[in-house]
């Protein structure tokens, strides 16, 4: 699947981000956290996994590594303009989870507009599954 | 992560469905495949992994299982409600990829809306990352 000549765009993100830690470090790295040591207490990973995943999200450009903004000599994992554009990604499977993972009442953590103060709006396609289709041949 | 008490949403979406086989089961069940042999060979996943993740997205809820629709003695796997309601997931997926991993002018497959013949539309939350902040106790 992860051959170029893939022609299929879910199959390359899947390849890339569709593992259980990739996808939880970006949604990480979206709530704002940069250190290894971070995301390694909050996703109680192991440090090799951790490594590897982070190297793997850089090399896919993804993340960068900058030095720690408060001067020290930590690294930090910072997402690229590449990986900020994963946010529908990350609130879909959140507003999936939502609708489907959580008993009636059970509370879950919020996505909220700052602006607003409310929870971000659900996300959908334009279309509904069965009116898409997906065109394999130029 | 797997644990109930986990109160993120995309954790516990990431724990059932955060691997590279289960999203491309899902994707293909999207495409209108419905039979083990012909994920096999769509996938060219060994049979026993295939086995594991529809027996997961079964337990998830996510497929269901059905007699073959032609009458022979084939199962089928159909999306169930909830697998359905995966299609922004999946169009997440793809409409990053599209954007992030393919060169210019290099072709890939199109998600087709069949009532115009047009790509669907590019799908992103009402909120830009740095406009979100996640609210983790209620």
């Amino acid at each position: 699947m992860s051959k170029k000549s893939e022609p299929c765009p879910v199959a390359r993100s899947v390849d890339l981000i569709g593992d259980r830690w990739s996808l939880l470090i970006v949604r990480d790295a979206f709530d704002g956290m940069r250190r290894f040591g971070d995301f390694q207490r909050n996703l109680g990973m192991a440090r090799n996994i951790l490594s590897d995943r982070l190297r793997r999200l850089v090399e896919a450009g993804i993340l960068e590594t900058r030095p720690a903004s408060d001067g020290t000599s930590y690294q930090e994992y910072v997402l690229t303009p590449a990986g900020e554009s994963l946010f529908p990604v990350i609130v879909a499977l959140r507003q999936w989870g939502e609708r489907h993972l959580f008993a009636k009442g059970e509370w879950h953590s919020q996505l909220i507009d700052k602006g607003t103060g409310k929870p971000v709006p659900f996300m959908s396609p334009a279309v509904a599954p069965d009116q898409a289709e997906v065109r394999k041949k130029p």
